[in-house]
């Protein structure tokens, strides 16, 4: 390992085509990204070095993020070899004892820290809220953000109520049992709707958390859903972090027929976390663009600033806003097709009407009374 | 390598908890899949062991596929760190050979041939051809799927032409210079468009394919838009093969909006190929469903047997099918939320009428004509 930590040019190397940062850096030269550097002061915890956090922390790794904070009382199995990143010979290792030193030898400038340990049990508990409080970047700040990768009820349970206490934004991951569909979601204490409020995973997939973990039954799972989840996730950090794009609030990948549904989750007034319900109140009135996504708020600031407006403008001419509305549906049209490509189904709009075809309109017809007439003949 | 060769079970191993193939083979027991041990029949070619290339080799490895051709002539670089699966220590060896070691090491079950070597030269296209046509599980067999990773317009047009001559299934992959968006694409020779009907990059990305490989430019790179590439082509691999869900013919990704196009690409009448041409003769009046997703038509037709016709049936009785009606759009609806989610938009379907909103339906109007009413004032 040590060959490889001398032969790595460090990300904090000069940007040059030889090293990985420079393709990280062009991030910036295209405008994607204000400033990729802040990603060395970033910190994250990753709950659940499996299946998608141990894929998450590679690709975190690789992104060249400041600081990661792993947990995980489990030990590699070869029953883990059909998923990505752990190897057959890691196979009786701590998983974040075998992950971080994948990791450090892949880019040594990460500041790794390796929980092997169980957030569920009382000690480890305090012990793990200490470090989501003072494990950030500079000792004794609190962390970026904490990742839930866990597969289980109770420790999503764990993780939920720890960033309740210390209103900690997190997000929430995961894969369902039958391996062709995952979820992510940004969990914002008081904002968005917490573990308690209803439990994702159920929401997210309609699968019963209780039969994940059944005794004796092995869960299906695919190296690929896994991945896409992690990638998802992993995508959605980079976008909170650095300030870029679209935070999706809620994403949901059903491989079957590649379904891909994006949501808001309020919270529930009736929620049994009465920080929740404290942390709500705290909240109340908050806007979602300029809080998650201030770079969105203030490109829409700008874009109003461009509008100059002429004391003399006799022609009365106006600017069209080329700026897309911001739209958290799928609501994004598909470019127009080029040349040679056509459309699998072809509308009408255009097309000439055939003389039988043609209406007469009532000269005080109002397009909102036929659909009041239409909605009214639906109903019959 | 050997002691972690003797130390993995192999996937052919009994299927127990401790092995990673319960895990897969689990897909069957749920239903997902009718046979999964199918995948050890089938052979894939990867063209381009790069950032979404690598990924995919370890994921068809991971799964279980029966043998892998990979084709690269590049070698690892430092400057790939920033995507998955390579490591430092691997800098200067091939692509593909320093791939077949990692991937034989993860299961050595998998027939692995290592091609370093630039398939776009006279004397490896000969060889490539060969070896599509002649590669497959049993040797002198054909290959199951080609899958593109290249990176540039190129390699792409060898694989096209090499995939149009035999005739040959092959995917499409691709990432956006600004590496926040991708696209894979299903190519069946004659029957959807090929890569000289469009480029399907420039169509997909809307970037000039010549600026992908400027001299001395940098294209930016995510592990994450490489892994969410490779992920969805990996798992449209698998539909297709295994014979599952709704394969996707094109699925782009847009890494800032979360937005994943799908749609049906057919090929174009004037292809400069002839090749493609005379395919698109050969193919005419081709069902997809029943060509690509034989098991779809059988569902159908299975359902449709079902629908038993009592001979006395004085009620008028009949089932529902609740099967989903086969759509290649976005048009899954997402699952009713449970207790304590709430819509973040209310629709008003339901909702009361107020007397003020209340309008006369003419006795004789039919929803065609308003349809037709409406539509003639939209134009006016």
């Amino acid at each position: 390992m040590g060959g490889a930590r001398d032969k790595i040019e460090t990300m904090s190397a000069e940007v040059t085509d030889e090293n990985p940062y420079s393709r990280l850096m062009a991030l910036q030269r295209m405008g994607i990204v204000k400033n990729y550097e802040d990603i060395r002061k970033c910190s994250v915890v990753i709950v659940g070095v499996g299946g998608v956090g141990s894929v998450a922390a590679e690709m975190l790794t690789r992104c060249g993020i400041g600081k990661l904070l792993l947990y995980d009382y489990d030990t590699v199995e070869l029953a883990n070899m059909n998923r990505l990143f752990f190897t057959p010979d890691q196979a009786g290792l701590s998983k974040v004892d075998a992950a971080a030193e994948t990791l450090l030898n892949i880019n040594p400038d990460v500041n790794m820290e390796a929980h092997h340990c169980n957030i569920c049990t009382v000690d480890e508990y305090d012990k793990f809220l200490e470090r989501i409080e003072h494990g950030g970047i500079e000792e004794g700040s609190p962390v970026s953000l904490v990742l839930s990768c866990v597969d289980n009820y109770a420790a999503r349970m764990v993780v939920n109520r720890a960033c309740l206490k210390l209103d900690q934004a997190w997000m929430e991951s995961g894969v369902a049992e039958n391996a062709v569909s995952g979820h992510i979601q940004m969990m914002l204490p008081g904002r968005t709707m917490c573990f308690e409020c209803a439990p994702p995973l159920i929401v997210a997939d309609g699968i019963d958390e209780k039969t994940l973990k059944r005794e004796g039954v092995c869960a299906a799972s695919l190296p690929t859903t896994m991945g896409m989840t992690a990638g998802m996730l992993v995508q959605n950090v980079l976008k909170y972090l650095l300030g870029f794009g679209t935070v999706a609030m809620y994403l949901g990948y059903n491989a079957m027929d590649d379904y891909f549904p994006t949501m808001m989750l309020t919270p529930s007034g009736t929620c049994p976390n009465y920080k929740c319900l404290e942390l709500q109140k705290k909240y109340e009135g908050w806007d979602m663009v300029s809080s998650v996504m201030p770079w969105k708020a203030l490109e829409a600031a700008e874009a109003a600033d461009r509008e100059v407006v002429h004391e003399a403008n006799d022609w009365g001419i106006s600017c069209d806003d080329d700026e897309p509305a911001i739209d958290w549906g799928e609501s994004a049209e598909p470019a127009a097709p080029g040349t040679g490509v056509k459309y699998a189904f072809e509308t009408n709009v255009n097309e000439q009407v055939a003389e039988e075809d043609l209406v007469q309109v009532d000269a005080d017809a109002s397009v909102e009374d036929l659909q009041a007439q239409m909605k009214a003949m639906m109903k019959n």
